[in-house]
């Protein structure tokens, strides 16, 4: 089997259960994936992800193109080397980063001149050429193409405007992708208009299969960008579904920046097969754990003589180990080891539930997965 | 072998290898004990811990009194149950945080009255009686008796006056002390005034001797307190040795709160069996590293396309898998990994050195292994 081909092993309704090689091991969704935005997830060592079963780790480019720089990265021997990781990796452009910069930023047909404001101010210019280059010297498994991501609410024609720089700029990433043993994933946009998430999917699609026909590789998946970004919760879902049955059935779908365990569930029922967020590790940071029951916030006084486990329904290392009342203990305390030990928690359960929705689509009781879940108290948690 | 009993495996000079027993295990001398103030090693799970040979770990009596509180860490079934470290441990009384709260404390012949201003301001009162309570109630395997610690410079009358208040306590705290799965350990004060520190040794000496002759236990070690508390460095030296040597060789002599590379191995030499310090997590979280070559700050440039192991002497797990540069990365970024990887480096220095010590003792080469520390750049940290 060739690097990044796909096998479709299951599927139950729209959810889907694939697996596909990559240089550092075969993957199999659907996956969480924990951000290691600055080459660490925040807290956790190497040998903590393999114990938890983390599949790929995500890194982002414009914050290791900042610090400690591309050449640094490089001289090292890519991303895994540096990092110590010896599993499947994937970076973001940084196209989502660099939209965030506002007025520090300006982009034009071309590609995109910014200034670093949440580093050293300095300024830098982007094209898909140059951060394809970037990425393949950063070398993660996976990369995603450099697009403009715009904010919500927006009017339709920015968000028009913002999802057609976004494809052209696929095609010129695409051209521009040579290291073959890195996939890269087109990234579609479209803000919440069903018409424009239509449009980028089939202009994707066109650049992918003259991509084919010349002799190039196109896409080996796609990037679902653009949700997430302050709509109301619902929102996404009205279109979701439409825009991953638009995609082929044999490349991963990845919604990107999204991790409450509800909608991871509903997502993977609207065909989805990759998630990431920073949320179970920030939260976990912050205090609060996910569980079987809803979100816990470990400050809460009823906890403090609570010597039973964090959660009952968990087999993670932080459940078989420790107590309510010694993890409220840690948090009150601002002590390091309370937002490690819920980050560990919170990346358990996020990876564990993708491995139990697996199990389910693979045993083709996807329906009764989700509505098992749906009627459960931790549907409340999104 | 009974509880606390002490074997003298070897001695060459005054240095000394002990063995003996805890109800959590043998501990072995010199060695240096990791602080875990508030039940936590900062950053650090017990599971690391016993991969760095860790041997007896140190708790706070007056950080864990005022949170989460005695009576939960009662409940949980004691310190070590609460904290999930199966392990030796040892709870300072408190007297050193008592007494450093100032002019929110004061002490009479019977007791100290106190504000926690580190906390919420209250008010609370100990008697020694009342700390051999609470340390009981914690149920490490050693606690230490309730003393006056004193800063420098101060007048030799007021070191006389808690010098004198602090075996009395003793006194007090051994007559408390009922838990006989718990060792007592009292602590010599006396300041760099070598004629008190000997009258202390005497008279403590007397109260375990009353003690012994009338059916008691007396003390099963001596805590050497009140160096490291501002003095010129060669200051300790003066008078430690003496100190030492008026010690009985069968019990463990610690030297509280000194952590410093060459200090430990020049103490050991003055016939030193315990250490602990806050030093090994504290400067790992700022970004410093001790070494064989002496300490490193992690921030410097030097080391930002250096891509070859912390310490080349050392083989700890960050020194096996991490790059300088990439720990440099780490710190530069305030990433929690890199005070976690520092730490656990630090930690096994300190831990490793004194390993390191012990099997010079028991090869009867302390002395050319002092000499040669003495010549190295190590040295230079202290």
């Amino acid at each position: 089997m060739s690097l990044f081909d796909v096998t479709v092993e299951a599927s139950c309704g729209a959810a889907r259960a694939l697996s596909f090689e990559t240089a550092h091991g075969t993957v199999r969704t659907p996956m969480f994936m924990p951000v290691g935005t600055h080459a660490t997830v925040k807290g956790i060592t190497p040998d903590q992800l393999h114990a938890l079963n983390s599949q790929i780790v995500l890194a982002n480019t414009y914050h290791l193109y900042m610090r400690p720089g591309v050449d640094v990265v490089e001289e090292a021997g890519g991303i895994q080397r540096f990092m110590n990781y010896d599993g499947p990796m994937l970076t973001d452009s940084g196209g989502f980063q660099l939209f965030s910069l506002d007025h520090m930023m300006k982009a034009d047909a071309d590609g995109v001149t910014f200034h670093a404001r949440d580093y050293d101010g300095s300024a830098h210019r982007w094209t898909p050429e140059s951060n394809m280059d970037i990425q393949q010297r950063i070398g993660a498994d996976i990369c995603m193409q450099l697009d403009q991501c715009i904010g919500y609410p927006c009017e339709k024609e920015d968000v028009a405007a913002s999802t057609a720089l976004s494809w052209e700029w696929a095609k010129r990433c695409c051209d521009a992708h040579t290291r073959i043993d890195q996939a890269l994933f087109a990234i579609v946009q479209g803000g919440m208009h069903l018409d424009l998430r239509l449009e980028s999917v089939r202009r994707l699609l066109e650049i992918d299969a003259e991509s084919r026909s010349s002799g190039g590789r196109g896409f080996q998946g796609f990037g679902i960008g653009g949700y997430s970004v302050g709509e109301p919760h619902d929102v996404m879902f009205e279109t979701l579904g439409q825009v991953t049955r638009a995609l082929p059935d044999d490349r991963p779908r990845y919604l990107m920046g999204v991790g409450n365990p509800t909608t991871l569930v509903r997502a993977v029922r609207e065909g989805v097969d990759m998630f990431d967020c920073v949320l179970p590790t920030r939260t976990g940071r912050m205090g609060t754990a996910f569980s079987s029951q809803g979100r816990m916030n470990m400050r809460n006084a009823k906890y403090k003589r609570d010597f039973t486990p964090l959660d009952h329904a968990c087999d993670c290392p932080v459940c078989r180990q420790y107590t309510r009342a010694y993890l409220r203990h840690l948090v009150m305390q601002k002590e390091m080891l309370g937002g490690i030990l819920l980050s560990v928690h919170n990346l358990h359960f996020l990876i564990s539930l993708m491995g139990r929705a697996r199990e389910a689509i693979l045993g083709g009781t996807y329906e009764e997965f989700y509505r098992a879940w749906m009627a459960s108290p931790a549907a409340n948690d999104y």
